[in-house]
């Protein structure tokens, strides 16, 4: 028996080991110091009460005989499929059932897809980027080439025609730089990726922070998109979904090649592959889209969105260039004084007690830079951002 | 882009949707007779009070900011992974918490194993066979053998020198068989794995069902075993979890091939492809653990195995051959009279309404075959097992 020898290529990444390895160590030297974490990628703020009170009567439906259910639809329940087709029809965007999959995450349904994909297709990232889309295409043996993004386009790389690819990632709003594409830009890569004979991954994880009405929160907001793209979205970050585990992906009718609809290959790789997801969660799921559950979690976006905000005030008064912040929970900056993605972390560290993550983590374009989040609690993001503004004469 | 093109070497499998369509036709042209289900492979009683006591406790914990819980461990939390460790114990089997890993069923978990194994090794998988075996290594383009289970065998097939197999498929109790190995037969499996350097994938979903103490329950049972196989198991019969889904898969830390160990890429390939289950199903499958819960599900799972007796009795007095009913909640009969499976299913269909599954719809051995289940209610099992005492002039 041979192992996949792919997995042997992968590099290890000590990103937030080695991020937890500096922290302890200053801990156990400084006892007395207060730590503000805004390195942290996931919610704190609990469940809403809708969603609860939902899955709390699934939970009571699944203890008696006459409203058990047993094995439920691998792609999902029409209720929640339903509330999904509504939720896009409010972007102007139509779906039809059968193109709707629930998934249990969007991080799950990326890596997976990569199942119906040829592993002769070359395969585009952008750098700095999400390590997802690289780790699971090294895992398959596929050509990787990147698209550079740096702060001469914004964070947004565009289609270089001298750069083929037959699979291309974008996340938008990105994850770690939190830039977001605007319809104009998305349309350049959906015409590069249909002239190209291309399939566009597109990561929206993040779309519910989009505040900005001229921005698109769905890849099908762009004409020809459907011809071209799988969308992936995640309940995640939108409804404080880390730990209950809900996310759908989009796979258009209309995509197709080798004359193969890739929704019929997915239907076939989940009903094999798959069970779906628990109808507990899938009713917490369905009551996100609700008025009411769109009401609660949009307080809670708006309290993240609200530490962003104080976020980049901040930076916005220090001079610190960056992106992300008004569409999104990630804050990208610009180390200060030529400083390095680390030696930054260690200054903010031990100057400040601030935690952040170093951009060189990211990848190659990600040196020089730092990603903040606004996933904290409004007291620590306000004292973390004083703390930084003490810091004025030193990084200005 | 190209698509994977092994997904077109898939067959369709028409056995549910060409039985559905029969049954859909003789009700539009029999609408006062009542059909009676015994084709049905999922639970249908409810969920146990301990587990769904356990996960609204959980719910209301997720819904409160201090015992919130956002990204879990992809390997599933300490709380489940001990509670596992423990019912191993209970059957002599030792297992670090390292080796034990929380899944959301079996079904996804033997597909996704895959992604870990070279594409050039060779599959056995033995026939009749649940078909997600043969389809999961279609879709990666592995060569596939047979290993031939019949009558007499009495659908337990045994290793033979002359058939190589880098991965080997065992299903004990077996679906769609019932068929359950020995320690002693497993032991030869197990000396063959370590003699080729084979990898045993064993699939003990319906290991709850063994009430007879000298079977094994698990593979671990047998000494060796840890060197050379991986082993998938599931709440879904167990504890009715087919619509909550949560499972585990046990890959031990002295499993190695090409000098690297399968639980470190699988480790690998669960965090980089994986959020884990949700908190809340996690404490419900803890609950199940627990004393109260074992003494429900055992209600639970005699139930299932009482509607069993009552199956296989009715066949003993017929004088009809068959494997399970007594360790398995399947009951795989020879259909009388030399009908092939197809022909019994229509026979049953039309003369006493009872819907059973053709054996030949799980591979060729199949044929002239039929399955059982033990899953419906009592009163449906009783009427329709006093029906088939009805056809005794006919069918022996």
């Amino acid at each position: 028996m041979n192992i996949n020898k792919n997995y042997l290529n992968l590099e290890e990444s000590y990103l937030f080991s080695t991020v937890g390895k500096k922290v302890a160590e200053y801990i156990k030297q400084n006892p007395d110091k207060k730590i503000i974490k805004l390195g942290i990628g996931d919610v704190t703020l609990p469940l809403c009460k809708t969603v609860i009170d939902a899955m709390k009567k699934a939970t009571e439906e699944m203890g008696k005989q006459e409203t058990f259910r047993g094995y439920g639809p691998e792609q999902g329940y029409d209720f929640l499929r339903t509330a999904v087709q509504k939720y896009y029809k409010k972007n102007q965007v139509d779906l039809k059932l059968d193109e709707i999959f629930i998934s249990d995450g969007a991080k799950s349904d990326l890596g997976n897809i990569l199942d119906i994909l040829g592993v002769e297709n070359t395969v585009m990232v952008q750098d700095p980027v999400y390590p997802v889309y690289v780790d699971t295409n090294i895992m398959a043996g596929r050509k990787i080439v990147y698209s550079d993004c740096t702060e001469t386009n914004g964070f947004l790389s565009m289609p270089d025609e001298n750069i083929k690819a037959d699979i291309i990632y974008l996340c938008s709003p990105n994850n770690p730089t939190g830039a977001v594409y605007s319809k104009e830009q998305l349309k350049k890569w959906v015409d590069y990726a249909i002239k190209n004979n291309s399939l566009i991954l597109y990561d929206a994880a993040y779309e519910a922070f989009i505040s900005d009405t001229k921005l698109p929160k769905s890849i099908y907001e762009i004409d020809g998109a459907k011809t071209c793209a799988i969308e992936f979205c995640s309940l995640s970050k939108t409804a404080g979904f880390t730990g209950t585990r809900c996310g759908y992906t989009i796979v258009p009718e209309t995509l197709e090649f080798d004359n193969v609809k890739l929704n019929k290959l997915w239907i076939r790789r989940q009903t094999t592959k798959y069970n779906g997801v628990p109808y507990i969660v899938q009713r917490g799921a369905e009551a996100v889209f609700t008025q009411e559950g769109q009401a609660e979690i949009r307080k809670n976006i708006d309290y993240y969105k609200e530490n962003a905000k104080i976020i980049t005030d901040t930076l916005d008064k220090l001079g610190i260039w960056y992106t992300g912040g008004k569409n999104s929970p990630y804050i990208w900056l610009k180390c200060p004084n030529n400083m390095n993605s680390w030696e930054f972390f260690d200054f903010l560290l031990n100057r400040v007690q601030i935690v952040g993550t170093p951009g060189s983590g990211f990848g190659k374009n990600g040196e020089g830079y730092f990603r903040l989040t606004s996933f904290g609690s409004r007291e620590n993001t306000l004292e973390a951002m004083e703390r930084f503004m003490g810091l004025r004469k030193d990084i200005s």
